[in-house]
């Protein structure tokens, strides 16, 4: 039986506009004029231009917080205009609105199963369409669709969701006795986070030694304030992986770790 | 026959205000303590300070993106606290809440018309008034006031739209196979924005070549993709005036076009 | 009598989590998931990491804009996941849910009656609770049960508000023909920010010589636009405290004025 799409009125809204410009607000005010009652929510706005991997990765943080039904906009674009498709995707009773191009890459590797819709019906858009602003033209008028009532079905065609683009995921490397990732966003407060979960370790956390460039950390914290400040320590962070912090500093600036470096995990001794 | 005036709900917030400090929520507490159900939109807050033809533009670029019934709330005041007038305009059934100091150039320029009312009227204003800070305690009340059913004609006095200060309008000369205007806006992704409209350009898209400091682009783009990554393109951006941008690029950056700089478009071989 | 205690719907939120990450949307997404209803303001969320000074200054500029039964939500927490306690206050109709750190300082200072519950029942919060990420598991949670219609009494233990802890509040000297007192906080304009009432100057407005670092002022203006531009002057800034800035400029930039320098404000020829 399919399932029952019903938007609850919430909408999230991702995108590498900046907010220095009105690109935002415009998204909204399309939103807006046909659905008046929504709530509109920002993930954030400075993804760096044209950074997919880092849109991918916030947008994963985020939309579990959200109840069923909440519809999550994402634009990061750089193929805006070509023959990218725009896509809706229907996962855990929400519905993810985006340029299919990467960006749901790990919501594809998490989610339990996935529906997916090509948006290929410009009745349904603006018109006209300006070839390089589909988070306006395309896709705000389909968010505004899905919260006026109208069905997935009707707004697109359905398509096979293990056709949709991924990511080249970072590679999470396990030996016996060793885990290898990357560093895949750095925070505000330069947290150095990775995918690597907790059942990935190779070993207790007590045991463990991780690196990174020139840093290294015996065992697991639980929390920043079990290292005394400007000390730094790896722990599990509130994203669900290994995450590597200083302590009231930035990680990221004082040892020099950048997005894709590195991070090894081995049971100490081996 | 007068129009009716009547507010949707909808309030943007453009300001100079920045990010960093409490200022733009108080503005927004002051209109929600007296009209709470109304839907508060930011269009940005990074205006530079005091920058009124930024403001100006960023202004024009959004409001039609929302319902007629819309308020909007624009303030970047480097007059405030002197004998500048506080106004509110009515264009298309859209408010504009402002300081008169140009801050509505393009929308007067563009809106078919427009009436204005001068807002002298302190009753409606929050007391004491901080004579550094008129967005939180004349504009702001003067929103919530209209949000709450008051008409113009109430909250000021009838004033002529032709009196409104505007700012010199970066001028476009148009000759025979030339056009040329100011780079008037640089987005986040350094798109450098004129107000050249498609029907402003000497010629036909493909016979131009376009011009700005040592950057030549021959012809006109559809969108970014339509050349290679890092390559420079010319095309109509969505806000409806003559851009140049590299494609996942940045042009301002690349090309060292600053606002004010010049861009020439002429017919190849003239 | 007790106070009847009840939620107007509003929530304000103020945090240093920054606006790259997904950090204040997750806190959003369970705020909604329990109180769809609510109607969320954000303060900032650029407080310098661990910032406690700067979170406090900012919150006491903006909860009295708010109306009664609004909730402020603030988080600025360098002890998460310590034995730092979670605390709700109340104090004139307006709620407070904060981690016990000094973050209401300048509340507690303000505020005629305070009252204080210690959140100390797991039940409320999410669960698990990530052990550095309290604002959205533990602080948030809370925040939607009061939407909901619990009473402090239910989600907390009455504490002394005596108790809570307060930042060493920069001290305001003041002598005969002499007050002292340091620059707080710098906002987006340059503007500095002292915490020197109007009523502690010592003496008339024409008569004092306000002085920071190598700037000395000769009286306090009402309004930028009482000096020509680029000029410097002292006023009484929106927050109610006096305030150094250059008209049309950047105090803090021009004059290399930094938090933590000393204003002094003395009679003149004294």
């Amino acid at each position: 039986m399919a399932p029952r799409w019903r938007a609850n009125g919430l909408v999230t809204f991702l995108s590498d506009y900046g907010l220095q410009d009105s690109y935002v607000a415009q998204v909204k005010g399309v939103i807006l004029s046909h659905a008046p009652q929504a709530t509109l929510i920002d993930v954030t706005h400075l993804v760096p231009p044209q950074d997919i991997l880092e849109g991918a990765f916030q947008l994963a943080t985020v939309w579990r917080s959200f109840p069923p039904g909440t519809i999550h906009l994402a634009v990061v674009d750089p193929g805006v205009g070509t023959a990218r498709r725009a896509v809706l995707l229907g996962a855990e009773n929400h519905f993810f609105v985006l340029p299919d191009n990467g960006l749901a890459t790990f919501v594809l590797a998490d989610a339990a199963s996935v529906l997916a819709w090509h948006l290929d019906r410009p009745a349904f858009f603006r018109s006209p369409v300006a070839p390089t602003f589909h988070g306006r033209d395309v896709f705000a008028p389909i968010v505004a669709a899905l919260l006026s009532g109208y069905e997935p079905a009707v707004l697109g065609t359905p398509i096979d969701a293990s056709d949709l683009i991924r990511l080249p995921i970072p590679i999470i490397r396990r030996e016996d006795a060793r885990t290898v990732g990357p560093v895949v966003s750095i925070d505000r407060f330069g947290n150095c986070r990775t995918l690597i979960r907790r059942e990935q370790l190779p070993g207790p956390p007590d045991r463990l030694v991780v690196q990174c460039n020139a840093l290294v950390i015996r065992g697991l914290a639980r929390t920043f304030a079990d290292v005394p400040p400007g000390h730094p320590l790896a722990l599990i962070g509130s994203h669900g992986g290994l995450e590597l912090a200083v302590r009231d500093g930035n990680a990221a600036d004082v040892w020099a770790i950048r997005r894709g470096d590195l991070v090894e995990i081995r049971i100490e001794g081996s």
